[in-house]
């Protein structure tokens, strides 16, 4: 595992969160996307989120902007 | 093999997956650009697409936003 | 811990220090976008910023362009 | 040599047929430019194409979004 | 330290130097940004610039497209 | 040094003969901003152009597309 998958760190550990708690989330990509759904995996090169229409979209860390949990 | 080319991570299974069932997918790029066609092959550098056209093309992973199989 | 995130740099002393002292800052991110708000944490991938509707935003450092403290 | 560079990975191949074969390819960049020739080499930073007025161009492969053989 | 931060190199030499002679430099970003300050201080991750206004930002070096000194 | 800045490497070696030769150069940057000169310098992370106006500004590579030799 590469140093920064490290499972104790607070930005793995937040999205291991969003995961457990199927929290909402807006994803903005570094194309400008923005991307809504929840987590439903990590690993050390991707997320993968599940919207409303059940779809599944794999995107890669390198693309990631931020991730705004929704209230 | 660098690790983030671990085949037992969900990322490298879930392309490979792809590849085997010969899923079609849309593919998101940095550029903006969107590819779209079934994945033949990838490696820890490339992912390379077969369009309706039979035609090829290799995409870098760095350039790559985020994959969605098409239903 | 990789050495870019030796807590020894002036880079990630100075975010500890507008952590610590809950300095309002402007982030502006490779997209164009510029967030306020002040950092909560910081790791090696991320720093976590609050905003003015106590909303958090987990910011990819790779997606910073630039941290401006607001006077 | 980086893993990333081992000729024995099909993207790295792949170009090295490219080249052998003098095929034409587009190449799109990350900068959303698309530049057409003919590969003349490449090593682990760059690609070097030919075009049409025997002008040649170094490419690094951060800014390659990807590169598509022309029929 | 990682090998691109060696003190040595003519790049971190430089930017020591326009530290030094507390030089103007136009600092142009990747997101199309034009900084304008002298540079304070550098690390391996960042450059810190004061502007005219004697406000510090801080940029990380993955944003940097390019330093030009001012005449 | 990196092995990317392994002086036996077809690209490092191109950009040495430029700097030895003068020659004059277009150098398109990941912002799309295209800037001509003649090469100077170039170390594992920068290259340092002199331009018509004896100005020197120094680019880093992460933020190069690529170099094309004028002829």
């Amino acid at each position: 595992m590469p140093t920064d998958f490290d499972t104790s760190l607070p930005s793995i550990r937040q999205v291991q969160n969003l995961i457990k708690n199927t929290t909402h989330v807006d994803l903005k990509l570094m194309t400008g996307d923005l991307l809504t759904g929840r987590i439903i995996w990590q690993d050390p090169n991707c997320v993968c989120i599940l919207d409303e229409h059940s779809e599944q979209t794999t995107i890669w860390k390198h693309a990631i902007a931020y991730i705004k949990p929704k209230n």
